[in-house]
């Protein structure tokens, strides 16, 4: 009895064997079609690609686009035209209202010190009032947290407060960093506020010691009107000194004047192209990034890399005769910068018209050198995935794992939806992030061809092995 | 009997299965105390760098330093001053003889269609001749090969033969297009002289299609004196240009002109710096890159990142308490770019005093991102090679594999030692590699403080786990 268990076992073992064995002989066909498919792809965007020459169009002529504005507004109209040239089954606007926000006037700072006024650059956050029109002038408290701030609480009235807790550089991934530290820009000002503080002033996000502010969205919460206070970004270099000279000078005066403002929500679109399914047409797998940017810069990195690189993957497709089963969406969703409206007005469509939502892939992290992709999947389909590790590694995309996928598209997010976020390298992201220097000087073509291959392979992987 | 033999086998099944979970287990304590190791190395090398401001002097105050010329008897200097500074065990030179190239004053060349003349950017390739004091001009033959111009032999007499294979811009990884492109800049004149050619002109050794002439090393192999032709490389943009108007205009003439000479043997230096082992202070593990650079930019890339980033790897075992138990060795090779002589002469030093070399580890590929590790190694030590992935994946260093290592530590290669090649992301290393455009600017601090990280962290667990 013990011998016959003991030869049942081994035979298991032999049969999972043999099972391996057959397993691994399917996988290498199929893997076989895959690999050359995907090789096509890398060799036809390396080659023949266009969303460098694409994103210089988009970057140098058209420039910031910050919702609402006449830029933003020429960049619906250029990639209508794009994917209107490119022979898209369907190329359609999807009306949305938007929020206006104006920087205004270049903004001024300065604080002084032993009759010394050292000026230093700033910038308006995205959503703040301005300052009184002759700027506004008061002694700092420099924090390090929200809740430093809200510890404070009365000793805040009349003061700005200076928010000032730097990027942690030991974390490997500067998204992480910028995770940890964006709070006091999204919120200082909420937090403040209430106590009677005059403005907020936040060190730029970024892992850079630079002379570059770094603008971004920010939230005045369920303030009251009278609670507002003007925000601004101070670059790093001029934070490690306002705060130097602060433990010398604690009543030293901080100066700044902005003059931006919030107008009426403005009509602006998301733009759609399709390529329609060969066998479920009525299965959706959408590619996109945001066309709005902010206005400091060209929005270049953040995020005309991701738009130029969605429409390539449709051509990409297209040039190697790869006809998709499901319908591809490239969407250029407008507005993630500041109020998120285009990814939001996207999936409520996509409901109300009961479409089957299969996946989604957004590229939101610069045009860099490709890493990998990161999934937000319930679990079914992590296998599957995982199982395209070799096939996407001779490309560099080693890093294939769960993780998050893109603001515009987490709208969709549901049961059943496989979300993916394009990852390429991260480290220099925060360098140009939200800032006058994302340019498209700092794009490198052959990273930026890479990464449409990239995502291009992981759409004709998804269209491939989902139902 | 059958049944005894299969019983044996479930058994030996069974050993494994434990042998396995026991080798885990130790692993896993192994690793704990490994991991915390190499976190704090990356933690002060990102908090407490030193190689980028180390590469702002290198770079910006020495500047191109060619071998034998004064530039590179000063980064002598640098270095070994800094290393005394660092308090390294033992600081010294090595004494070398180096070719001494000059290129002299700038190149000129252009070439007439219609009575234009097209100036176009080019440069004297390392060890070329001058041409005539008034230039040379003659008609030119393109050729994509070696091969090619070979086979046309008289029928470039009295020609300039004009090499125009581009990179394989569908080679992933930017080293291979090199290596499939660069004879034709080493071996060019050599197979063209022979026939009477008047010159030699070179297709830059780059992916991008830009203005910039990128040098580098060639040879004559055995040419007779007369059979030399002044040779140059041409900018990729030029070059495109060049071979369109041909195929309009075969007989147009090409002008070039570059007063370039070699000078006798020159002294130098390679520049040592030890830190005792404290167990077996008689075995060495060299980590190095090279000191000299081509003249044309400041060597930023091309390899300050390799010097500064060597140094950097004895001040975070230092700084972080890691006593090695072999003997560090830090070695700017001097001479990399036109004749090896400090790799070479080193690996000859070794010999001679009966030196055990355990490892090496070279970086030379820029500072860029990192990727991960080649090494050149008999077989002998790949699983405990392997089993460090897990360890260094989560610092990006997802890519470890056989492959090659470094010039100037390939000379120390026999059957024992362990040759490793630091391999960071080399998307955009021939954009600027031996070009004018290789300068300080082009290195971001926290992917090169990552590679001196990560080339800690690699040495610290070839001197924990070799004997």
């Amino acid at each position: 009895m013990k011998n016959f268990f003991l030869t049942l076992s081994l035979i298991s073992v032999l049969i999972s064997c043999s099972e391996i064995k057959s397993t691994k002989r399917i996988k290498s066909i199929v893997n076989k079609k895959d690999s050359t498919a995907i090789k096509h792809i890398f060799n036809s965007a390396l080659t023949n690609g266009q969303c460098y020459q694409w994103l210089a169009i988009l970057s140098n002529n058209i420039g910031g686009r910050l919702s609402g504005s006449p830029e933003a507004q020429q960049a619906v109209d250029w990639g209508e035209k794009l994917m209107k040239e490119l022979d898209f089954d369907k190329v359609w606007l999807q009306p949305i209202m938007v929020p206006h926000w104006v920087r205004g006037e270049k903004e001024e700072a300065h604080f002084t010190v032993n009759n010394t006024k050292i000026n230093v650059p700033i910038c308006a956050l995205g959503g703040s009032i301005a300052t009184l029109e002759n700027g506004i002038s008061a002694e700092v408290i420099e924090v390090k947290s929200l809740e430093e701030a809200e510890a404070l609480g009365e000793e805040l009235r009349g003061k700005i407060v200076f928010f000032n807790r730097p990027f942690d550089d030991t974390l490997i991934r500067t998204f992480h960093a910028y995770g940890g530290c964006v709070d006091q820009r999204y919120s200082g000002a909420k937090v403040t506020g209430k106590f009677g503080a005059v403005g907020a002033i936040i060190r730029s996000m970024t892992n850079s010691i630079d002379d570059y502010p770094h603008t971004g969205v920010m939230s005045y919460g369920d303030l009251l009107d009278e609670e507002k206070v003007p925000t601004a970004a101070i670059s790093t270099k001029a934070a490690n000194l306002l705060s130097e000279k602060l433990k010398e000078n604690p009543t030293l005066k901080f100066y700044f004047k902005q003059s931006c403002k919030t107008l009426p929500d403005a009509p602006s679109f998301n733009v759609i192209g399709e390529i329609t399914g060969s066998e479920s047409p009525e299965k959706y797998i959408t590619v996109g990034g945001h066309l709005d940017s902010w206005d400091l810069g060209d929005g270049a990195h953040d995020d005309g890399a991701g738009i130029v690189q969605s429409i390539e993957v449709a051509r990409l497709l297209k040039l190697n005769n790869i006809k998709p089963r499901h319908t591809i969406r490239v969407v250029l969703f407008m507005n993630e910068e500041n109020g998120l409206r285009g990814g939001k007005k996207y999936a409520e469509e996509a409901k109300k018209n009961n479409e089957i939502h299969v996946a989604a892939l957004e590229s939101d992290a610069g045009g860099f050198t490709p890493r990998g992709f990161s999934f937000d999947e319930s679990g079914k389909n992590y296998d599957l995935f995982m199982s395209w590790k070799p096939l996407l590694a001779p490309y560099g995309l080693l890093d294939i794992n769960t993780g998050g996928s893109g603001a515009d598209i987490g709208p969709l997010k549901n049961e059943t939806i496989s979300l993916f976020g394009y990852r390429p390298d991260s480290q220099r992201y925060f360098d140009y992030h939200h800032a006058s220097t994302d340019t498209f000087d700092k794009v490198n073509k052959r990273e930026l061809e890479l990464g449409a291959a990239s995502m291009a392979s992981l759409i004709y992987l998804l269209d491939t092995y989902l139902d």
